[in-house]
C-alpha cells in the first residue's frame, strides 16, 4: 500500500499553555491510532496545531511519533509555516526524525498567486527528500489550487498526493476524473472533511485523511474498510453511528470537539492553544451522548 | 491630535533572506515619513510584513523606529500573532521599547469564534498597556468583525480604535454612523485600501493606515490634508495623480509593489519575505510610470 492511501489518522498534539508539547500524552494517542492499525498517522496536521507550535517543539512530537510508531505505522508530517526558508527547516527536520512523508499547506498571510505556492511547494519538496502530499484546505489557509496548478506540482519529484477538501456539491466522481485526467497515474488523491470521506472512498478516492481517525482509530477504520469494500449497508449504519460527531464538527470546529473527546477518553485534560478555546462545558455532554452513540454501532 | 487621527504611514520592513531586518534601510524609511510630517508609523502592519518576522527581529524593528522618530512621530506597532501568549510577550515588547500604541490583527489558523476574538484582544490591551487599535483586515486574516462584537471591544480598557477595511458599497457614511452609533464618542475609526481613504476621510473618518504613505509619505499626506478639508477639487486632482498606482495595487498587490518602489527610490533592493515574490521585471516600468505620473501632479 502507497504511503498516500487508505486511512491516515491526524491527533491532536497535547501540549501545555506556553506550548510545550506533552510526549507522554501524544504517545497515548498515538498508540491507540498505533494498536488499531490504521494506514497513517497524520502528525502535526491542523488537527495536530502544527501553525501554533515552535520548530523545536514540532521536532520533539516528530520525534515522539517515530519511537512510538516503531515502524508499525507510517508517520506523515505536516510541514507547513508561512516562511519557505521555514517551511524548508521543518521538513529537514522530519526527514532527520525518520518521518515517511510530508504534509505541506500553503499557509500564507499576503494572499499568494499561484507561481508563489508552485515556488514554495518545489523548494520544501527539494529540502524534504520525502514523499510530499499537499495540503488543500482553503478553510485553513485561504488559497485554493487550481487543477493546472495541481498538474504543474504534481510534475516536481517528491510531490506524489494530494488531501483535497470536499467538493462543493458532493461530486466526487466528476473531481476524482477531472485531477486524474492530469495527474500521473501514481498521484495518490484523498479527502478529509470526515462527513464526507466515506463517500470519497466509495468514488475512489485513496486516501481518507480524518480528523476523528486520531482519537477514534478503530471504529474510523471500520467506516473506512467499509468504503474501501463497496459495502454500502455497512457505510450507512456506520455513517449513521457517526452523524452525531459530523453535527458536533459543524457546529463548534472539529479542532475543539477532538480536545473535550481527549479528555473523554482519558488522554488528559489539554486545552486548544488560545486564542482557540475549548468547547463551551454545555456541549461536553452532546459529545458524550456522541460517543455513546457510535459506541452503540460497536457493541 | 490623538494617536489613531490622521495619516498613519506604513512602511515595508527591509529585509534579508533570513528574515534580519536591516535597520538602517528601515531608518531610511522612517526618515523619509519623519521628515514628511506624517501623523503617525504604523510599523510592523502587513505591509510591515510582521507576520513573517521572529519576535527578537520585530523587537529590533521597533527599537529602531523609536530612535529614528525620536519623538517626532508616534509610533504604532502591530503585535499580531497566532497565539494569544506571544502577542502578549510582543504588546510588552513594543511597550518596553518606548512605541506609542499597538496594532492587533485577529491572526488566525483555525477560524476563531467571536468569543475568542475577544479574549485574544482583552488579554493583549492588557499586557500591552498600550492605546491598541484594532486591525480589521479580513483579506488577510479571513476574520470578519461584526458591529456587535465592535462595540463590545470598545469597552475593554486600552482599546481605543479600529481600522476598518473599505466597505464593498463604499458607503462610509452609513458605516461610520452605525460604528459611532455602538462605540464611545472617542473612539477612533479609521481605513485601510487606500484607493478609498480619501472618500473615508471625506465622509468623516478619523484616520487613513496607508501603505503608499509608507514610501511616499509626503504625497499621501497632501492628499489626507485635502480629504480632511474637504477640498474635493484638490482630492480629485490627486486621486487622479495616485490612479496608476491604484491600478497597480490592486493587480499586484500593494505589499510586493512596495518593494519595487522601495528599490526605486534608492531605499535598497530588498525582496518581499519568501514564499511572496517581487513583481515581474516585466511590471517595473509600471512602477516608474506610476511614480512619474504621480511626481507631475508635485511639481
Amino acid at each position: 500500500m502507497s504511503l498516500f492511501e487508505g486511512l491516515s489518522a491526524f491527533p491532536i498534539t497535547p501540549a501545555d499553555a506556553s506550548g510545550r508539547v506533552d510526549s507522554a500524552a501524544l504517545a497515548a494517542l498515538l498508540h491507540r491510532i498505533v494498536d488499531a492499525g490504521a494506514d497513517s498517522i497524520g502528525l502535526l496536521g491542523s488537527t495536530g496545531a502544527y501553525a501554533f507550535l515552535t520548530r523545536d517543539e514540532r521536532r520533539r512530537a516528530v520525534e515522539t511519533a517515530i519511537a512510538t510508531a516503531g515502524g508499525r505505522v507510517r508517520v506523515i508530517v505536516g510541514v507547513g509555516a508561512l516562511r519557505t526558508d521555514e517551511a524548508q527547516a521543518l521538513a529537514r527536520d522530519a526527514k532527520e526524525a525518520g518521518a515517511d512523508g510530508l504534509l505541506l499547506a500553503p499557509v500564507s498571510y499576503v494572499p499568494l498567486t499561484s507561481d508563489e505556492v508552485f515556488e514554495h511547494f518545489a523548494a520544501v519538496a527539494k529540502s524534504g527528500s520525502l514523499p510530499l502530499c499537499i495540503y488543500n484546505n482553503p478553510s485553513t489557509t485561504r488559497f485554493t489550487f487550481n487543477s493546472a496548478l495541481i498538474a504543474r506540482l504534481a510534475t516536481v519529484p517528491n510531490i506524489v498526493a494530494i488531501k483535497m477538501p470536499l467538493p462543493a456539491n458532493e461530486d466526487f466522481k466528476t473531481e476524482l476524473a477531472d485531477l486524474r485526467g492530469t495527474t500521473p497515474s501514481e498521484f495518490a488523491i484523498g479527502y478529509s472533511g470526515d462527513w464526507g470521506a466515506s463517500s470519497a472512498l466509495v468514488a475512489g478516492a485513496d486516501a481518507w485523511y480524518s480528523v476523528v481517525g486520531g482519537i477514534l482509530p478503530a471504529e474510523a477504520l471500520a467506516l473506512a474498510r467499509a468504503a474501501q469494500a463497496g459495502d454500502a449497508a455497512e457505510v450507512e449504519r456506520l455513517e449513521q453511528a457517526f452523524l452525531p460527531f459530523w453535527t458536533l464538527f459543524k457546529q463548534l470546529g472539529s479542532f475543539r470537539v477532538m480536545y473535550a473527546l481527549a479528555a473523554l477518553l482519558g488522554v488528559g485534560d489539554f486545552e486548544p492553544p488560545r486564542p482557540v478555546r475549548a468547547i463551551p462545558a454545555s456541549a461536553v455532554p452532546d459529545v458524550e451522548r456522541a460517543l455513546e452513540h457510535l459506541r452503540g454501532a460497536f457493541k
